[in-house]
């Protein structure tokens, strides 16, 4: 039997997992079979069951893809001098996630959020892709963390706020409009970045709106 | 035959809606049977499909008072003076979704996000349903556009941005930070409100940072 390369093994893994992607954000995780996964990535079961053992391995497999990449895009960005505002970080990190990359092969750009959602729905009846995703959420948000405490520390945010939960926000935020992108469609992530800077011109109440920022509607 | 009040119509199919909506946020949507709702609303099949046909239009009818609770929460946010800023409006309305009115019956605190993403992956197959999402997304995102001018009518906020794209921000960050409640648990809305507060701390470029706001990261 011919030595089979790292390489080639890994290109079939990503063969399946892509097929399988292109399914669930298609047509949904429940009405996708495995017999639908190996006639999309064009493959015999054989090949397919040595990698995964069913659909539920392939949703996990697949959404640990999808935090690795998130997770990575925010660590590079809180890397990146001179920092950028939530506005371009947010744009660019969308950007990244829907263009190019490997999750920008699991269905094209709008199976991204297609995907994403299902997982949320997996996660109420599957405790392990609920414990993956919970993780995951925590590495994107101490990647968040390290760009928020950032801006804390060069002044441009207050900084009496835990930066866990502006991070939590910051999330929620692209969560949300991913979410958008997947139940009406794909709109401009410009939109998301008109509202953030809509937001930041704001001022706000408590210490640095005392400083002269703008008073908030609170305060009149 | 005695003659049923509308009141007790109404009651009825509250009872149903209920028993459902605590099916569908404690098991999910897929792993229900018309029989476990009967089960939870205690009562005869008879009963239950003299209003609604199947688990397809208790979804469609849990969407809809979800969304109208939305909608009118929004509303009435619009006409509040003086007007609030954000994190308060999102503060008030989140804890008025969550804490009472018809959706707090929707399966207690959690049931309304584990409801919400469900409904979400459901319009991926089901195009009424999707409909129905889209005219109640429009209809709330037409509440906070009405808010939004104010903010901007008022100074509050820069007003060379498209009060609709601050709008879908708003509904988004809600959505997400909603998403993360059904798989990740309960979180203070308090997290949330930090996290817009630290937004709207940063100032922004554009025209109000350059009549004396704080830079952004991008112009150092």
């Amino acid at each position: 039997m011919a030595r089979v390369s790292q390489a080639h093994l890994d290109a079939r893994r990503r063969q399946i997992l892509e097929g399988a992607a292109r399914c669930f954000a298609r047509n949904g995780f429940h009405a996708t079979s495995m017999q639908d996964v190996l006639k999309e990535a064009d493959l015999s079961a054989g090949a397919v069951y040595r990698y995964f053992s069913g659909k539920e391995e392939l949703i996990g497999a697949i959404a640990a893809e999808v935090l690795e990449g998130l997770r990575a895009a925010f660590a590079e960005e809180a890397e990146e001098r001179p920092l950028q505002p939530p506005d371009v970080v947010v744009g660019r990190v969308f950007t990244r996630m829907m263009d190019r990359g490997p999750v920008s092969e699991f269905g094209g750009r709008t199976g991204f959020p297609r995907l994403m959602i299902q997982v949320w729905t997996e996660t109420l009846r599957n405790p392990e892709l609920a414990a993956l995703t919970r993780e995951g959420f925590l590495r994107v948000r101490a990647a968040w963390v390290r760009i928020v405490r950032q801006y804390q520390r060069e002044g441009l945010m207050r900084d009496d706020l835990p930066a866990e939960h502006v991070a939590q926000t910051m999330i929620a935020l692209a969560q949300g409009f991913a979410a958008q992108q997947a139940v009406f469609g794909e709109t401009p992530v410009e939109n998301l970045q008109d509202g953030l800077r809509a937001l930041m011109s704001m001022g706000g109440p408590g210490p640095v709106a005392a400083e002269g920022g703008r008073g908030s509607g609170s305060t009149p």
